[in-house]
Order: structure tokens, then C-alpha cells, then sequence
């Protein structure tokens, strides 16, 4: 699909076969999932909608939403589940047991070389408000608001140096459209 | 929150700091915005929400969305910007200009080490007829759904080498609670 008067190289037109796809989740190896389901829990009020753990295979996941308030989640751990996966936007972490007594251990953040995969983003509803709730809990800024060519775009740490972006959706109508701060 | 009988390390309780929170998008980079386009748009079902050109730095966002049937996408850019920050799992495409002519040029996956990021996920209405319909693209497979300890699992690749899990939620409800296969 395009949007009227844009054309985007590449761009196929939609064919029936995916009717009913939906993106479910992003999947990021944590070291140690006490850390990381704090963090997430706490500073971005996330839910862990189900834990399955793997025993013969030696890791663990944890599917994890930022519910809305009225949303209903199956109590069944079999319907939990079949729920988990029909849903939009999930974060899921990976953790291979073990990882969190090596001392040395950490995973590859994406940005730094080799490079690929960049960030995750959270869109909330006052930037200023979400910039002091991260440090009043002592989360790592990258960037704020204030700062560098992009204003209005904040980007934090996550408990494995993973990148994560912030945005307030109202402050950014004039992106790509109006010239970048210097 | 905690389900019923359950308990996760690390888990904090809710406050309403994060309420409004949402997880917006997922980014990846890619060398070659024609060829992920042609893949995300034909192979997915996704659209081109927004594109954001940064002359000055040299590189384009593209947001791509699996819309639903009745969604209503404003036409207006500014609006439709705003619209595109205020929803749950799109996925992001990063370009940095120039990429797409190198011919040693490669994005890493993070599957390969240094690991660190794993995969994104659709979930589908059917299963094997996403199977038959990535076949009749040519769509490269890590692994089908029949094979390896995790059946009813897909993983594909997309045009960057990046992996993509494949799942129909309604197969999934044993799955953590009963033996994988053999």
C-alpha cells in the first residue's frame, strides 16, 4: 500500500495470503532475567504474560506486555499462552541459564560494530514527565530530549546496554519534514 | 503483575508512572530498502506508514505497520506521523544511503557472535499455508515447522539475513508445559 503521491522503492501490492499476520513480539537475549524483569516491570510497567522454561534446552523466556488498562488476560496457562502469541508488540527475553554468574559475560548491543539491529521504542504520553521518572530511577540516559540533531527524542539503556527509544507521538508531526536543530 | 501462583524474579509492582506506556516499534537496519520493501510489503502484508528522509545525515526511515482490516490511517503526513508514534509493533527500517552499492556490505543478525538480539515474530492464522505461501516466494527457511525439538515453530529469513519466527497461536498451547519432541 502507499499512502497518495508516495512511492517507496520495492513496495508489492497486498495480496489476500496474509490476511491475519500480525508482528508479535521482539526477542532480545537478557544475562540475567532479575535485572532485566525489574527494569522492565518498574521503568517501563511492563507484565510478564507468561514464563516458559525450558529445561532440556537450558534457557527460559519471558513474554512480556505493556498491558492497557481494561485489557483481560486469560488466567489458563494454555489459553495465557495461545493469547501471548495472538497478540501485538510483545517484547520476549531469552535467557540461556547461566549467564548471569559469568562475570565477563554481555551481550552485543547492535549499534556498536558489528552492526544490525538498533533499538526498541516506547511511546508515552509526556516525554518530560517519562525523562524524570527515568532518573528518579537512576536509568542511563544515551540522549535527551534536549539533545543532539534530533530533539524530542530521548534514548535510554535497558539492564543489558540494549538501546531503547522514547517518544512523545504529538511532538514529532514535523519529522523529516522540517530542517534537524543544530 | 503477577499471575495467579506464579513469581518471576525481579518483578516490580506496577505505579502509574508508565500509564499511557506503549511498545512502538522495533528497529533494524537494512542495506537494501528496495529489497527489504519488496519482502515486508509482499511477504508480510506490511505497509509503509512514514517515510522520514535526513538529507543532512544521510540516511531514511521507513515505519511499516501490518494493518488491519478497519484501520483508518490519516492521509495527512504531519497526522499521519503522529498516528504511526502512537502504535504497538510496528517495525522499523533504517537506510544509511549508500549501503545498498557495496558489495561486501552486510548487517549482522545477532544470532551469529557476538549474539545479542534474536528475532521478530509473526503469529499467523495458519500456519501451513504461511509455510506453502513462503514457498511460493522463495523465502529462505532456517527451519520448518515439522523440524528440529520445536515443532510448530517457523523460523524464516528475511532480505537482510535477520530471523523471523513463525507461529500460529492456537498450536502453541502446550508448549513450556509438555516434552519437546525428539
Amino acid at each position: 500500500m502507499n499512502f497518495k503521491g508516495e512511492q517507496h522503492p520495492g513496495v508489492k501490492m497486498p495480496t489476500g495470503d496474509t490476511l491475519g499476520f500480525r508482528l508479535n513480539h521482539t526477542m532480545l537475549r537478557v544475562k540475567d532475567p532479575e535485572r532485566s524483569l525489574a527494569f522492565y516491570t518498574r521503568v517501563f510497567g511492563m507484565s510478564v504474560l507468561r514464563r516458559l522454561d525450558f529445561e532440556e534446552l537450558g534457557f527460559s523466556l519471558y513474554f512480556l506486555a505493556r498491558l492497557e488498562e481494561e485489557e483481560q488476560v486469560p488466567e489458563e496457562k494454555g489459553e495465557r499462552t495461545v493469547w501471548t502469541f495472538s497478540q501485538k508488540g510483545l517484547l520476549e527475553l531469552t535467557h540461556n541459564w547461566g549467564t548471569e554468574d559469568q562475570a565477563d559475560f554481555a551481550y552485543h548491543d547492535g549499534n556498536a560494530e558489528p552492526q544490525g539491529f538498533g533499538h526498541i521504542c516506547f511511546s508515552v504520553p509526556n516525554l518530560d514527565a517519562a525523562e524524570a521518572w527515568f532518573d528518579a530511577n537512576d536509568v542511563e540516559f544515551i540522549k535527551r530530549s534536549g539533545q543532539g540533531k534530533m530533539k524530542d527524542v530521548v534514548f535510554v539503556k535497558d539492564a543489558d546496554g540494549y538501546w531503547i527509544e522514547v517518544v512523545q507521538a504529538d511532538r514529532l508531526a514535523g519529522l523529516g519534514e522540517t530542517p534537524l536543530d543544530q
